[in-house]
């Protein structure tokens, strides 16, 4: 389970499982489904209870869930108090007490908090906070990776989307004066005020169009077609920024992944970051179907292999057992630093997707750093020799 | 028919023409036209006797209509269960067995079946089913590649769009709820419970915007012109998504196509897929116009050509007639291995669209694989002496 | 007005005049203006003839105005059947003809057609064919580049876009269908029967969403809710398609505009098509503010310059007067053939687009086609002396 | 306050002030927000006097603010008139009475006018011109990054866009025409004419599809829908070139504040523009997280680096006082032209954006350019004395 191989403590342990999305082995991923799961069953139940029929005839019954829901996830918040010092760049006692105050007053810790209360009681305390029973459905955004990349993305471009929102915002401001004027005296019922028009104003701008309110002079309606084209040209910059950034975020985690599967090659141990950075840029990406031979014992070597996903089979052809490697693993790379003969025939068992480094590209990116050259060549005979040796 | 020259058997013959989209002949394209034409009669139809007016006049006739293309289509459903030994990778008795049951289980062969099925006849039975003749329109999407983009899109972007339809849910769910609590009293018929208010939350977050129900409180409004333009943020996501990775797809087949153009050539039989794809990466798209000159008799040859679409006239401008290439031939290749001169004028009788192989990027390609240099060479030299003794 | 300096008959005048958007001088431009103008006067009188108050008070002038407007087009249209023979390609007296009815049976020759006719009299003659009158409104896309913009990207990508519209087609047929079944009990009005609901479907799948035929039913709302979000996803697609072969249709235009630039300098006269593409594609596009220096007289020399768009002053700083360069021109390019220093100052005097060619680019580009270099080296020589001499 | 250490006169720091978005110091930046704060107060009073019962309860005080914001933008317009004088280009008493009557006349300047008079009154003497009162909205628009980069996006293609408003223009007569004709007699209430149908067309093609006009006839229905796709496919045309464009507006600003970056550092001062320019496109970004050291005191020295954002520390590792470097600095440019160890650790302090160029490149950057070889050398050893020396 610890990576460096020192014993975890239990809280380390709790905190691995609560706090990262992959890895924990079977009981992580029973964790999780049982937290989301957890969710899903409030939520459902909340959103349930605000159905008058339901409601009325098993009330007791939905707020007996709500209960239970509340106390799973007040036991899930004081785990997460309880786990917060093991959180990365956090040391001692002053740091444990920091780290569990900066989690109990962040976004995160305070809706886990709200989700911890039992709202559904209020109403039996003469107070109507019961609305709050929806708040837990935001702890699902822990679990949903594209809330992250959406984060990620509306920051990287903060300044242009800021920038973007206050033309837009001068943009309707004006258009909903502008219809205000013309339509005051045929409509003042709908277009009463210039706040009134703005109801309109959003409504078109976004191209939703309810038409509950709706220009009727000739002036009204130049205005509003204008409004119309003029929101649809520029309501498309926003989106299309953060569909791109978007787009962008989830590309740049793809690229950290395949640093991380770099970073893995004992060969590459030696390297820094950006060195790291360079070998995964010049890494192709190469589907495999099932069954496909990647590799023939006896072949000239020219290139290693990672494992982004699927399993392959190794077949030393020998009286060795056949291995299975999966995703993360890597072979061939003995192929970068010696013209050997490959020695074992590797084949897809299911669909993979792998990345492949090709010799050529190695050495020409070795040439082009001749201070690491010596490095990884002492690397790779001592690798070299552990192989022809086991 | 076959391409290898072996004879085929009727069953092969008849799997080639039900699932190859191209080829086929004259008798493959017609079959094709008549299923097509037998789905669009039948969905026809049925959509005629939906309306009240036709279906009580002419009812019996569209009923017969309708027995009739249920006919066709279980003879096309058998006629798929019999061929379906014939699928790639199934071997033997127990293969053939294995391949028709799954067929008969899987989505395509569950609606051949239902479409096989007689509904129109069921309302005489006392059974309302009759709503199923409409299925036969998912045959349409056999015959539909961008489906199969789409399918291949979503799937090469299952992950992303997964986690960004949680988010689009989160948000459906919170501004539903929010929206409700603000309105619930304004308008208890329209906002009379959270799935109510879902409706009108989902209208508004694909900017479809009906306007059966739209907030009338201030904070109602104020919630709901914020819920507009999330919606456009939101939805651009997963739309771009969508819209890129189908593209993404499109280009794919459309590079396995050039792929296979390059391994007809026979200089490139010896190269393994890799290299193929390697060369086919070298080449360059170039249009002509009719009756553009591509070769002139006595010139320097420096690039060999495919023919992507369209046809060319080969004039050797001796006693020897005027040839004629068209979409998937090539010309020119002598270029590429030996210094000589173009020996015929190649003239486009129609636009085509050509790919271009260069002599430099063919060399500086052979260059950084050397080991394949000799085995071209050879190759090489043959065709030469098949070209001059021929 | 010749390009090749022959005389020109008052036919091929006329038909550069009708048929070329670009050039033919003042006349050619006054022509231009002419007639768009009579196509925006007839089809505004067509449009305030239909408002009953304006009809009804000026019918007689309105009737008058589209009269003379039908004769101006119906002259327009007699001379385009005049000129047509000289469309490039026609040859002879038979190809006169075929080109007259060519023109007369094409989609803009019955456009033609019809404009000509003074559809506003038919009323009087018991016809109700003033319909007809907004028809020349197509006249415009004649004139119109976007159009035919629009034209290249749809048939560029014709077998995707038919292919998207028949899963959208698929889409509706099936989502209206299952909303028929929902809704044909609650709202017999509204849904009865499977082209009515199909209204309501193509309203939602656009997103358009009027509201004037909405889901009620639970069922009937979720099957709603689901149409709109797939209308998104699947309609990104032809959009996205259009949009981005609708920009690449514009780039392939500008390249082909770089080309000519290329094409008319003396140096290159000699390379053929290819290679002239191969040239414009070592351009750099450059903008230049107004009163910016791009050479100085006497500095070392280092690439020429092609203006696309703007003026430039050609300063030699002797007694020489100032020249003006501008659109279409290019200077510098002795840089490219000899080591020279500037032999003038040139100035920018309106913001300028301009496209470079580097020295350096140009060797590489003539190292790797050895055989063009001595006739470029020739060209060069004359050219030298040329300026030298003169 | 000055760059080039002059003393600067009250008028130029006025203008300094007054007209750059960046510098200026704290005074700048209240100012900067004063002005703001003012527009926001004058709008958002404007806003709320047109609600009736606002209005009606605090309609003085209302007038007030307006009154008082107004006396601000008077203030503020005689300042930009006084200071029009320093505008760059501009030189004499003739030149400073010229650029004065220039922002005159110019929109900002006329939109400053407007909001300078205070309208509020204008009821007072009979004249119904408070609807003005919401025109300082787009002075707003001076402090909006966004508002540039989109006029420069519609500038930059404005032809294809024109050409694209024709397209759609011919678009929506046509199809409001068709509808009309369709309509005309089944709801003359609601298409009396062509201009009341485009009411609806407009609507339509924007999908904004209020609903206060659809078509009920068949025929009507089947132009509407059609209407509804056209309007999808050909509106994204115009939306994807202006978004594009405002995206490519973005990076462009981005490349200039990069090349303003590369132009400051003393090594590249010899650089001409378009040498510096391409030192800034072999530039790579690069992110820093808080905390993460950049360059190691005895590390071999091999790139250098650009602060875009965030600051870095610079730690010597002697008695030497801990730097601090910020964005728009640079460090570790010795590494270019000397094979040095670093002479400090530089670590992020806060999250960086930096820019870092390798020394590969440009060593390969100055071969291509061998006559900037020496000028560089000489700069660079006079550097290496100064930080010996220093």
């Amino acid at each position: 389970m610890s990576e460096t191989g020192r014993p975890e403590s239990l809280r380390a342990r709790a905190h691995h499982l609560l706090t990262r999305e992959e890895g924990g082995g079977a009981g992580g991923h029973a964790l999780r489904i049982g937290l989301v799961l957890l969710i899903v069953v409030s939520v459902t139940t909340a959103v349930l209870k605000s159905v008058p029929v339901i409601g009325r005839a098993h009330g007791t019954l939905l707020d007996i869930v709500l209960l239970v829901t509340s106390f799973g996830f007040a036991i899930e918040y004081l785990l997460r108090i309880w786990v917060a010092p093991d959180n990365p760049g956090a040391a001692g006692a002053a740091g444990a007490a920091r780290e569990r105050l900066h989690y109990v007053f962040s976004l995160p810790g305070l809706v886990d908090l709200v989700a911890a209360i039992p709202f559904a009681l209020t109403p039996h305390l003469g107070l109507q906070l019961d609305w709050l029973d929806i708040v837990p459905i935001f702890k699902l955004l822990r679990h949903t990776a594209a809330f992250q990349f959406m984060v990620e993305a509306v920051y990287s471009e903060r300044r242009v989307l800021w920038s973007a929102a206050v033309l837009m915002l001068v943009l309707l401001v004006f258009q909903s004066s502008l219809v205000y004027y013309f339509e005051r005296d045929a409509q003042p019922d709908k277009y009463g005020s210039i706040p009134e028009a703005m109801w309109w104003g959003i409504v078109t701008l976004t191209t939703v169009g309810y038409g509950d309110v709706t220009p009727v002079t000739l002036w009204g309606r130049v205005a509003g077609g204008l409004t119309a084209v003029m929101g649809l040209c520029m309501f498309a910059i926003p989106v299309g920024i953060i569909a791109s950034a978007f787009i962008e975020a989830v590309r740049r985690r793809e690229f950290v992944d395949t640093w991380n599967l770099v970073a893995k090659v004992p060969l590459f141990r030696t390297l820094d970051a950006a060195r790291i950075a360079a070998v995964a840029g010049v890494l192709r990406a190469r589907r495999a179907e099932r069954g496909e031979r990647l590799i023939r014992k006896g072949d000239q070597a020219d290139s290693m292999y990672f494992i982004v996903s699927g399993d392959v089979e190794v077949d030393q052809e020998n009286a060795a057992p056949k291995g299975r490697l999966s995703a993360g693993d890597f072979f061939g790379e003995i192929a970068l630093i010696a013209d050997r003969a490959r020695t074992a025939t590797i084949t897809a068992q299911t669909p993979c997707k792998l990345l492949v480094l090709h010799k050529d590209d190695f050495e020409s990116f070795m040439e082009s750093h001749p201070d690491l050259r010596d490095a990884v060549r002492v690397a790779a005979q001592r690798r070299l020799q552990e192989i022809s040796g086991g």
